[in-house]
């Protein structure tokens, strides 16, 4: 099977498990607007990075994709929960996400922060639950859910924002941006491609490759889009001055110059392949997607 | 012991214990504003209500104090962070609570956002971890935690203030205002009262004694909280608006009138106390505290 095919099936997957789960909330919530809310913000066309790379490191350590799937949809709950909030008026102030308008601007502020706020409570009440069902798993998916809590809070994903936040319109070092970055969208990615190693019971060994490789395509992700931002504004506008630049955000680019940039993207992606090595062939995917974040058009 | 007394050093061993807990935590925290911020709303002056109720439930049931402690801390940040979104400028708009800038005022509104964001998943970060450590009452803890977390979620607390949103400006019917208070205010009240419950695995006869009691306490708290905004407002201006008039809040008095509201938080605590009766003494302090709320001055 080739990546595009893989990613697309169990995109749909996630698709399809959030669709039923948000139209069954719809169904059981009187409060209508809130469940509208909640679900037009899920289903808002996002990529389901995160529940794929949670469902294909289950496949690879041979953990039922079922058993993950309450997992894989947590981690897209709490992704959503948290760009919503930071698409808020007070936040970054978007107006639109992925071509649509973005959840305040449809519902409104006060209810855009009520279905962010349901979203996390969403993900942790899915966790639980899951928890609850595990059986003679239940302490491994206790620790999953740990790991995730972890990563989405005030040392992860929360720390990343108020970062970003406090590094507009300064120009910060490298140790800021990476920890930025490493917080902000490497913290969940990471828990992503983790917590099937926790609930599977990986060894030390396993759960450190694992984390490694996750590491390194946090880092190489951001590099390419820092490139990316650089690279579009040349094709499309003649000039080499990105929406970045123009905002006056830290980028790996601004830092470093775009081939620096480039040379650090080609290592790190090295790196990420290395930490696979020990899974062998069972890693195809994880490779394919370490080499597709270097070398995506967009 | 007297009934003050009880609920004073119950009310100190949670100030105590949250105090230490986020004192670690603005040590560990590299990003000192979230931190501080956090701590700020958490130390602000609450009255600590619900994690008491949650304690003195636990003795009653015979659970140690220690072993409720994380969730009786959990349930107080739940509280502090819908408070802190409740205040925002989007939402209620409030400067002061307790006679103290709300969170927005003096972190920012962004910071606000976050610091509730945080609280939310710190809360849940505690009620993991407790799971985790509660060796064979690991079930008991996460039933107890997922009782938390429908509380606070889209059919709980989230859910109340969206109906409390959506009725601003309106006359609602006594349904609409019941449904409003159960889930604003109710759920997570009642939640602090059978947590320990779930967590002593007590008969259903228990739980249904306990949710009884706290199903009438939270009606009782409403309608008195109601009769005081008007008593308060003759006595100091010599007329009978209250603040909730005024806001054009619906109001157990607005809809019933004072002296018919009089009589329902009679009967109401009448029921609580009744509820109470298969615990004989052991019933105590929830007896004291549904008397408390009916004859409280404030």
């Amino acid at each position: 099977m080739n990546f595009t095919d893989e990613f697309s099936f169990l995109a749909s997957m996630v698709e399809d498990y959030l669709r039923d789960y948000f139209d069954a909330l719809l169904d059981a919530i009187p409060e209508k607007k809130l469940a509208q809310s909640m679900r037009y913000s899920i289903m808002a066309g996002g990529k389901r990075i995160r529940p794929v790379l949670a469902l294909a490191t289950a496949k690879m350590l041979d953990v039922s994709v079922q058993d993950m799937m309450p997992v894989a949809a947590a981690l897209e709950m709490i992704h959503t929960y948290s760009l919503i909030h930071d698409d808020l008026p007070a936040m970054d102030d978007d107006d639109t996400r992925r071509g649509k308008p973005t959840n305040h601007v449809v519902y409104g502020e006060a209810m855009a922060i009520l279905a962010g706020d349901a979203l996390l409570n969403e993900a942790f009440e899915l966790l639980v639950r899951n928890s609850l069902k595990a059986g003679e798993n239940m302490i491994s998916a206790l620790e999953a859910a740990h790991l995730i809590v972890n990563a989405a809070g005030r040392d992860g994903m929360i720390a990343g924002q108020v970062i970003d936040m406090e590094s507009e319109g300064k120009t910060v070092n490298a140790e800021t941006l990476a920890a930025m970055h490493r917080k902000k969208t490497g913290a969940l990615l990471k828990a992503s491609i983790l917590a099937p190693a926790v609930y599977a019971r990986a060894a030390d060994g396993t759960r450190k490759a694992l984390s490694d490789y996750a590491d390194c395509i946090g880092i190489a992700f951001q590099i390419k889009d820092d490139i990316l931002d650089v690279e579009s504004s040349l094709e499309e506008l003649g000039k080499p001055v990105g929406s970045d630049e123009k905002n006056h955000k830290s980028t790996y680019v601004a830092l470093f110059g775009v081939e620096k940039a480039r040379q650090m993207l080609e290592e790190t992606t090295e790196k990420a392949l290395n930490a696979l090595v020990p899974f062998g062939e069972k890693a195809w995917f994880l490779k394919e997607t370490a080499r597709y974040i270097a070398t995506r058009k967009k």
